[in-house]
């Protein structure tokens, strides 16, 4: 392609509300244009880039034998009725009525939709396993729709849905699933670790999500040195520590502290460390108010606490009017001396059962108390104990035991076992090989298709721009003549830039007439993995400038080896 | 790929709301599922057509110079306020808001969004022509959708959009874009007539319609059997007719003519040609109450009669009120004594003014007037005469005067002239070559993309199933061992599906343990254009049945020649 024909305004100043590097060189670099709060329209350099993620995903989704199909965008609320998720899914889910006040719903998701498709279907063991998937906009009213393509309320996703006739089978379909995602991420370039993750709110025994790692991550990652282990930071299980030192208990003492109303102001007041010190967090947790407590250091993990509450709903921070009414005093909360009632719940570390000699509140205004053991201070027996801190980078790995690593990841990718849950709520069975009906057994498995480009941007760039993974970019390489007037040097670039497209590069031809200098920090910006140049040297030497992208190494060749130079360079990018 | 593993269930029973062919086969033969009034799947047979139409649709636009993009589904209001379209559109289209009560739709079609999207990045006309495509879901709330793909409320179009600096360079991207169109259909291998189209309520100056013709067609299209004329009946310009025979111009005479409420009982009653009488029809055009004057065997061009009132508003079938309103007397009008008012016109059409001698109304009940001359008779001073009637196959061709015939035609696509009507209500100007700003000069341009897909099915199919054009078949040939439980044929068919593959052929192996009939009966349902069967007779002669899907012609060939035998024919395909 000729860039003097290619749509791809590029902006000299990077807009205001872009907030992450991957929104801001896609805007500057004429890959995207912002329509409305999160909605964007794909120019045609990113629609290229996604186009090719497709690609690799199709593939990769047949090899794993899935078909492709497309079901409807627009879903009736029936389903999600019968399945009980239409009041569960709340203002993030885009409902709409038709001209019949008929109500729908955009699809954030289609697990209604392919179990009812299939359940009028699929009656017999001997049709199972199936694998369908589709590639298609799916939406989400964000409260705050944001990071561009990371958050919008529209995006592009692949999702699928397996069908077995046991667990045993969704564990085979499960894995095939798990390696696809392995190599469709590979061959995107990404780098990225499958992580132990939580089901939330879709439900379900089992999930792995895949976290391509990046600052501008919004997920915590805790990964480990030493082996294999990688876990959203919610569902990592940190063991229980003992505190080090021995000391005597002491006695339950009363201090005043002014003012410290956060654990920190305390420990700096009374010149105590954290891990001397309780924290009380106080939620909602459907109703019930609920208090948590972690060493000072340490933070609550809410899906944790969600499942020691055995509640189906995410906690939520309490509001003042919670703590009015159960007799809180913020800032000076701990267990000591307060009970359980019917909207009351404490919940308790474990590991801070295991301290001694601590500093909590005192639940009074400007006072905690020192010397708390909580063995000896709580009542256990009016409260739960559950395993609710978050893992952090001091704990050891709970496969190996080696040290372990936070990172932030971006979530490209999730899969899941469904089991039987909707299946079961949308009676969808088949007869089993004993000629009973059985429901089916599910899974579901997502790649957020336009989140994974914008993840390679976020990975791979520099000050001056994107660096594309080959697999992904919109074009492999680009031919830069320094000046498009000169006859000779547009000869000679031209016969280049079929040299390659005959060799099955997909490469542009940059063949605007603009300065070198604009030419040289466009191809930066857009982030092509190879350019090459064609200057009065060409004409004199006939050697070819080849610039790689990645590493900005630069070095020539001869005009008549750039074909096999090029395609040799990008195996490795 | 093997039949064993395509999802593809096919149904013994036609369903009950299945109104047309296409509908009927594709339910049939597991090519799409219902999922709610006017919202279909496309299971992995259909999905494969469309990936193909797709792909030369893609192929050809890119061909003609159009780059593609996405734009969003969902469109904020605000753009749709400022075209003024947003109360234009009635019912039909999808509104919804978001958690912010902001108004979006579902886009029915994207002037706004494109014009929008240029608007700021344009604006110089060295940045033209430019010319932008999107394949993508669009929505229509049909008050009834029927005919399975052919009116659904979801469904995937094409949409391209050109910009140019003047109506020059418009009447070239335009030409581009034609010229492309005729190479998709073709290609797709629909038989199909570009038609002469009104650009109705999208705006604009010139406008084709591409028609499939098709029994099952909406559309009326005349055609020349001499020339290229074609046009949508809607548009068609006929001749003013002369009458024939001359006859000295009788006496205005008043005929009781009890209960005759239509022109037929009339004429039938007073035994005389409908082409001696007049027709009145009463409409509704924006408020004004029209009376519409035709010969008794034509029919109003709505859309004329919409030009002729220079409305921008279509006409609707008057009520009973409009006619009580006016005074006129249902079944017995004519505008003999009649009178236009503020709020009622009268439109007679040209070839009524050349009558004489013709019976109509006499406006009182059970009442006729025979003689009746227009020029004589009518107050032509108080009304308008404009070409009105709908052009009939008893025409002759405006432009070359030949023999006219008359098809049923479903719209797959369409090309607009829309000028400056989107970018001057969205301010989306350009500085010329005068650098003084000047409206971009737009075109529009839609393919029905799944409208595609059952159109072919639609023109090519037998009491058997579905005959597909080979180019979008959802596979080419079918390999049919007739026992897949008999190792040998098994291992025959197989090396004939592995020699087709090879050559490229996109071929299904039926390794189903089902009866030859069964698999047979599937091959014509699901109608793929070759078919090769693998039998005792292969085993004894290792000669293979090859039948062709379009005509039944069966023959054989040597095992090792069946690539090159099935590549050659399906060249004809």
């Amino acid at each position: 392609m000729l860039a003097s024909k290619l749509y791809a305004p590029t902006l000299r100043e990077t807009p205001a509300d872009a907030d992450v590097i991957s929104q801001q060189y896609m805007l500057r670099a004429g890959f995207i244009r912002k329509m409305a709060n999160g909605l964007y329209t794909y120019l045609p350099l990113a629609w290229k880039s996604i186009r090719k993620i497709e690609a690799i995903v199709r593939e990769e989704m047949e090899r794993a034998g899935s078909q492709e199909i497309m079901m409807p965008i627009v879903q009736p609320a029936e389903i999600w009725q019968e399945s009980g998720r239409w009041k569960v899914y709340g203002a993030e889910m885009i409902r709409l009525k038709d001209r019949h006040d008929r109500e729908y719903c955009l699809g954030p998701t289609h697990e209604e939709m392919i179990t009812t498709l299939v359940r009028n279907e699929v009656n017999s063991y001997r049709q199972l396993p199936l694998n369908l998937f589709q590639m298609q906009s799916k939406y989400r009213d964000e409260r705050r729709p944001r990071y561009g393509l990371m958050r919008s309320r529209e995006f592009i996703m692949k999702d699928a849905y397996s069908f077995d006739m046991d667990e045993e089978g969704l564990d085979a379909s499960y894995k095939a699933m798990y390696d696809a995602y392995v190599r469709v991420f590979t061959r995107c370039g990404l780098y990225f670790k499958p992580v132990e993750a939580d089901s939330g709110a879709i439900g379900g025994s089992n999930s792995h999500e895949f976290m391509a790692l990046a600052d501008a991550g919004e997920a915590d990652v805790i990964h480990c040195k030493n082996c294999d282990y990688a876990a959203n930071i919610e569902i990592g299980k940190p063991a229980v520590l003992k505190a080090a030192v021995a000391e005597p208990e002491g006695k339950l003492t009363l201090v005043d502290t002014p003012d410290a109303k956060t654990i920190d102001a305390v420990a700096t007041m009374l010149d105590l460390p954290l891990e001397r010190t309780i924290k009380a967090v106080v939620y909602n947790v459907d109703g019930t108010v609920v208090l948590a407590i972690v060493r000072g250091d340490h933070e609550v993990n809410e899906i944790a606490l969600q499942h020691a509450m055995e509640s189906t709903v995410e906690p939520e921070m309490a509001s003042d009017e919670d703590l009015k009414r159960v007799g809180l005093t913020a800032g000076f909360i701990s267990p000591v001396g307060l009970h359980q009632t019917d909207d009351f719940a404490i919940v308790v570390d474990e590991t801070v059962m295991e301290m001694y000699n601590v500093c909590g509140g005192a639940n009074k205004r400007d006072a905690h108390y020192i010397n708390i053991n909580p063995k000896r201070d709580f009542d256990t027996k009016d409260m739960r104990i559950a395993p609710i801190r978050l893992i952090t980078k001091d704990d050891r790995c709970p496969h190996c035991g080696g040290e372990l690593e936070l990172a932030k990841g971006i979530e490209v990718g999730q899969v899941f076992k469904l089991g039987t849950k909707y299946s079961e709520a949308l009676h969808a069975t088949f007869l089993n090989q004993s000629g009973r009906p059985s429901p089916l057994v599910m899974g579901c498995y997502g790649i957020g298709v336009s989140r994974t480009l914008a993840a390679a941007i976020e990975q791979s760039h520099d000050e001056n721009g994107i660096i594309w993974p080959r697999a992904i970019a919109p074009f492999e390489a680009v031919v830069v003549p320094i000046n498009a007037k000169d006859e000779q040097l547009m000869s000679m670039a031209t016969t280049v830039y079929d040299a390659l497209r005959k060799a099955g590069v997909d490469v542009l031809l940059d063949d605007r007439k603009e300065r070198a200098g604009v030419k040289f920090k466009d191809a930066d910006l857009i982030g092509y993995p190879i350019r090459l140049t064609i200057s009065k040297t060409t004409a004199e030497t006939s050697e070819v400038e080849v610039r790689i992208r990645k590493d900005g190494e630069s070095f020539t060749c001869k005009l008549e080896d750039v074909a096999d130079v090029v395609c040799n360079r990008l195996q490795a990018l």
